[in-house]
């Protein structure tokens, strides 16, 4: 009996097109094909990202789409070839696959995965199955996926290349969170930019990206962690998680670099810039030492100008680099910090601040654009 | 008797004003203060650094000036406090400080010293000795410093941190090239891109430092070392010294990027820009593979408009960094690179395409221009 093999008819929120709102509509999911998992979401959670592809400010994404990629939830049912994985496990999607087989996956140097075919437009990458249909129907068309998430429904179909099984017993409403921003943070803090101990920080940016930045920086021992936003109201949470001295530039009389450059006796250490536009890379590149400073971008701001650099500026021992997914192998890291969570090394209940039932995500995003949230969970 | 305390006169090419010709003239050379040496400089090269910052084309050199920087000698006198010197000494005189003090010669992270103080204006920097006055004197005017080393003179003085002690049997008319061309690009491979066995690199600009970056990747290991000039007649010298393959974009009929991509199956795993300009250091960032390229950028074009990043570009998994001096703490390495060329590890020889007399310094510049040169030796 059950579902398995049927089509299961679901809650999802749909972008018809770009920059209108979401709607909540009836959607069918197929059951998945060979190496692909079916999975009732139970909790997810939505980041800028999301907002920022439905109002289509990032090219090639094609509509109508399910987007929504940091969730957790139960497998419902498992297609042909599916070994790793079965029905009522707990389970992650994920954006970043780990095929295991491409020459990224068999290196330790990177998490990035072959897969990922279109790297010059992220929004468009994984918008279709790896057979190039899709498994979700609505009023008789085929809509898109997302980044082989789609976590905005209901139930989804993701390939069993992007997706971990995690402790039975682990909250979904909490550990949803590792899906992305949690992550992406806390990761690009301890894999990319290496962060060391006794070091000096500076994290731009508070939102939940940035707040796991500094949860990075505090876990890999740094002495001083500076955080900055244009909203002074989030410093009270970046000082209980870790953040020593916080600075909003608009309250500050010279660019924020040179403070920054003046309280650190010639720099920081390690720059971090979850916010992504130009002014803040520049800000963060600016605020290095030199000799060793480390910028790295986490943050993509849709329309940015970029951050023109010259050679003269990392001639004197500067590096810049980036992160995807913080650096994590994804299939086989995100169980370890479902139980480093449990085991309290770091803290995502803090990244909390609203829980809504799934069908209030337009006021999600409301509070998120407000810049009243830094993460509400969604549940069904 | 000698010299020793007293004022030398001597032959030096002068950079009166920005945008004219060197003259030789006779200029008197103070005896070395405190912890200074003077030098009879025996053979000295020149490089595109000087070609530019006389053009006045990098903001902030102060004229009169004496430039030169790539150069071998042997020390005429030593002032109060200088105890690892002593007349007769061979040395190579180097921009690159080791002050040994500070804390960036203090950890091994770095090759920059703190003795830098000018970091965004580096043609000013070090245009005075240390008690902000100049040995130099023509024509009854104070003659600027450049770099601390000014070895378009026939004597000089430098601070005894910016000066290698190096082996009396040193072939000084080859080893100044130590002083900088060679040690920036080669050093570049090893130290800073980090070049790894079995990899594959591409080098932007066959010139003399493009050439030894070229000489780095090879001592490194890299099984595939695509050399990239606009000028094919450099390809005979770069496949000698170690490139697999030669590729002039003028004969390309796409971008160079995209062929190196095609040639790499999807992009090199060390890409270095030896020319600076915005077009090549695009380039090379591009044809850097995802998961670990790594760009590093050596070259400082004059008038450049720099490198306008994406953080998309770098999220995949790409780092882009620089070189001081190739990495090498200065005074420390040099000596131990004399020895390697004495023991055959590099071809320094390979790069003097011309030796002249002193007196003929404009013709070697008009050999540099003209693309005719590598490296022309001037001797006194």
């Amino acid at each position: 009996m059950g579902t398995k093999g049927k089509v299961i008819k679901c809650k999802a929120a749909i972008a018809w097109e770009a920059g209108k709102p979401l709607c909540i509509e009836e959607v069918e999911v197929a059951p998945p094909k060979a190496h692909e998992v079916r999975i009732q979401i139970i909790a997810t959670s939505l980041c800028h990202t999301d907002a920022t592809v439905i109002d289509s400010k990032f090219e090639g994404l094609a509509f109508p789409v399910i987007v929504g990629h940091e969730a957790a939830g139960i497998v419902e049912s498992v297609g042909p070839g599916v070994t790793n994985f079965k029905p009522g496990d707990k389970v992650i999607p994920l954006y970043a696959p780990l095929c295991r087989k491409c020459k990224f996956c068999l290196s330790p140097l990177t998490n990035f995965c072959g897969k990922i075919s279109n790297i010059k437009s992220p929004a468009s990458d994984q918008q279709l199955m790896e057979d190039k249909t899709s498994r979700f129907t609505c009023k008789g068309k085929p809509v898109y996926h997302f980044l082989g998430t789609s976590t905005f429904s209901q139930y989804t179909v993701v390939s069993d290349t992007n997706l971990a099984k995690i402790d039975d017993d682990a909250n979904l409403e909490r550990v949803c969170l590792l899906g992305c921003g949690f992550s992406t943070g806390y990761g690009a803090a301890i894999n990319n930019a290496k962060v060391t101990p006794g070091s000096t920080c500076a994290v731009f940016g508070l939102g939940g990206v940035g707040l796991s930045a500094v949860m990075g920086c505090k876990a890999a021992g740094a002495s001083r962690i500076i955080g900055i936003d244009i909203n002074s109201e989030k410093f009270a949470k970046a000082k209980a998680l870790g953040a020593t001295d916080c600075l909003n530039p608009r309250d500050l009389h010279k660019p924020i670099q040179e403070v920054i450059i003046e309280l650190t006796e010639g720099g920081v250490d390690f720059a971090l810039d979850c916010a992504g536009g130009s002014e803040t890379m520049r800000a963060a590149l600016d605020c290095t030492t030199a000799g060793w400073g480390s910028c790295t971008l986490i943050g993509v701001a849709a329309g940015s100008k970029g951050l023109t650099i010259f050679p003269e500026e990392l001639i004197i021992g500067r590096t810049i680099n980036g992160t995807f997914f913080g650096g994590w192998k994804s299939v086989d890291s995100i169980p370890k910090l479902v139980t480093d969570y449990k085991n309290k090394k770091f803290n995502l209940d803090a990244l909390v601040t609203h829980t809504l039932p799934f069908d209030k995500i337009s006021e999600a995003f409301d509070l998120m654009n407000q810049g009243k949230s830094i993460r509400t969970i969604l549940t069904f």
